[in-house]
């Protein structure tokens, strides 16, 4: 078990950012992540103002992973998020979030958590469903700060980033330069306010290196479901994207003309919500395996 | 039963629309409705090459249902959709849809339908969810095609209008004026192409008028879930519609104020996408019973 503790984190993903671990393909890794305010907010007296671009979403990493090259495919297997603290906060940040416009004030709540579930508001009981907000590598080209989401992960907000699924990310540097934090112990889709219950974390899973085919954007492969993940300035634009990749799945994984896979994929896939508060929005396109039942079983995976 | 035939359709939701039947509030109701090409459809060389806005989306009505008043709320609860059809279609149109530009030559495809499920593409077996696309009311004001949703409903496009639900609409005019219409057999959530599998259908349920708070747009109320329902031009606008109805049912339902309300939105509610295709976009808020236990049980029923 390979651990990466929080000691160093980033707020850009840059084609060129210096490795701080190294791991080889196949690792099983351990992953501390501190919250996505660098732990400073600790009571309801403490306030969150405004979004500082370049000191939030603390990122731990990189973690450059042997043999990777661009062109591969890295797979995060995700075993489990384990809760670091006993609380968690959620923000209201002026001019910040769905509503920002009315929010005037910034305002703290702290959230007790305890036994599977988060305390909000010190009276609901919600159960806990750990999910990291950012995770992402180094991208093909530009500087990308860990709020924003894009084609090479970053900030995705995606509830489906979660234990037990597979994440996969285009490899697009060599080492690809795996970065991860943003936790949220509980967060509904839309992430309306900007927040979740935002937590620290601990991470494990495994990591590997598949050869053989590539992919533009971010994909998760859950216990049930094929997922597909588009980020953009435009809404339209997003969902664009996140179904323009499973129209291309169903094409591929049936033997289907485009035509006929965007048919099938009007029937059967779910456009799905995953924020709608960061720079870029964020948008998931969702479709049973009954419908693609592999897509990456047959590929090389490096050693 | 009161059995309400699909003679008499419309294409708009106006303020003074005349209705064509009376129902008593409390009514069990039996509705036919043909499907949203007016069963024009039969083959894959039936194609359907742009859409006319005056001659789309067959709505069965408008019923006028005796006592209900403006500022009261209809409740509709669905106790079945039938598919009245061995087959639907599924329609590809140039210029519409998620990637209409794509789309240069118009496209049917025939499913038939048998034993709970759809057979798309003549090979895929997709389970029955049959629902309602366009449900709605006379509107307050405005001349709104049966194609686009907004507060008076039309064409919410949403797969939750199913059975087993209670859909809320508001009252806008005496009567309320109800009219539904253009059913799937099958759809997924954002529509993309523009269409499910377009069926034919019987619905049955019962018609209730609740009187001593008002709405101002469309709701459902599910097994487990209160849903909210916004429709705007801009993705933004109507996430902010759905989720703004939903942080003043939070607040309403736990004596909340407006902040801590919201802040509980963005943990608990999730934003679900309805339809990316349709003039206005709909976006639904969804959130579990266990944070709004009970909403209208203490209004009058009109009888």
């Amino acid at each position: 078990m390979h651990v990466i503790t929080a000691e160093h984190v980033i707020y850009h993903f840059t084609p060129n950012m210096e490795p701080k671990w190294r791991v080889p393909a196949g690792a099983d890794i351990e992953i501390h992540c501190v919250d996505g305010l660098g732990g400073t907010i600790r009571t309801e007296n403490d306030l969150y103002v405004a979004v500082e671009y370049d000191h939030v979403n603390d990122a731990t990493g990189p973690i450059s992973v042997e043999g990777a090259e661009p062109g591969d495919i890295l797979s995060f297997r995700i075993d489990r998020i384990r809760v670091a603290s006993d609380q968690g906060c959620t923000l209201l940040i002026p001019g910040f979030g769905l509503h920002g416009e009315q929010i005037t004030e910034a305002r703290t709540r702290i959230s007790k958590i305890t036994d599977g579930s988060a305390l909000v508001l010190g009276r609901f009981e919600v159960p806990l469903r750990p999910m990291l907000g950012t995770i992402g590598v180094a991208p093909r080209e530009g500087r990308w700060d860990t709020v924003t989401p894009h084609d090479h992960g970053g900030n995705l907000d995606t509830s489906d980033v979660r234990a037990g699924v597979h994440v996969f990310l285009p490899v697009n540097q060599p080492g690809a330069l795996l970065a991860m934090g943003d936790a949220k112990a509980v967060m509904g889709d839309g992430e309306v306010c900007s927040t979740g219950v935002e937590v620290p974390v601990v991470v494990t899973g495994r990591l590997e290196v598949l050869r053989g085919r590539s992919i533009e954007r971010p994909m998760i492969e859950t216990e049930t479901e094929w997922i597909t993940i588009g980020s953009a300035k435009e809404y339209l634009d997003a969902c664009r994207l996140a179904n323009g990749d499973m129209v291309a799945l169903l094409a591929e994984a049936n033997s289907l003309s485009w035509e006929d896979a965007y048919v099938l994929s009007s029937v059967v896939s779910d456009l799905r919500v995953s924020q709608v508060v960061d720079p870029l929005l964020t948008v998931r396109c969702c479709v049973p395996k009954d419908y693609v039942k592999s897509l990456f079983d047959r590929l090389e995976r490096v050693r």
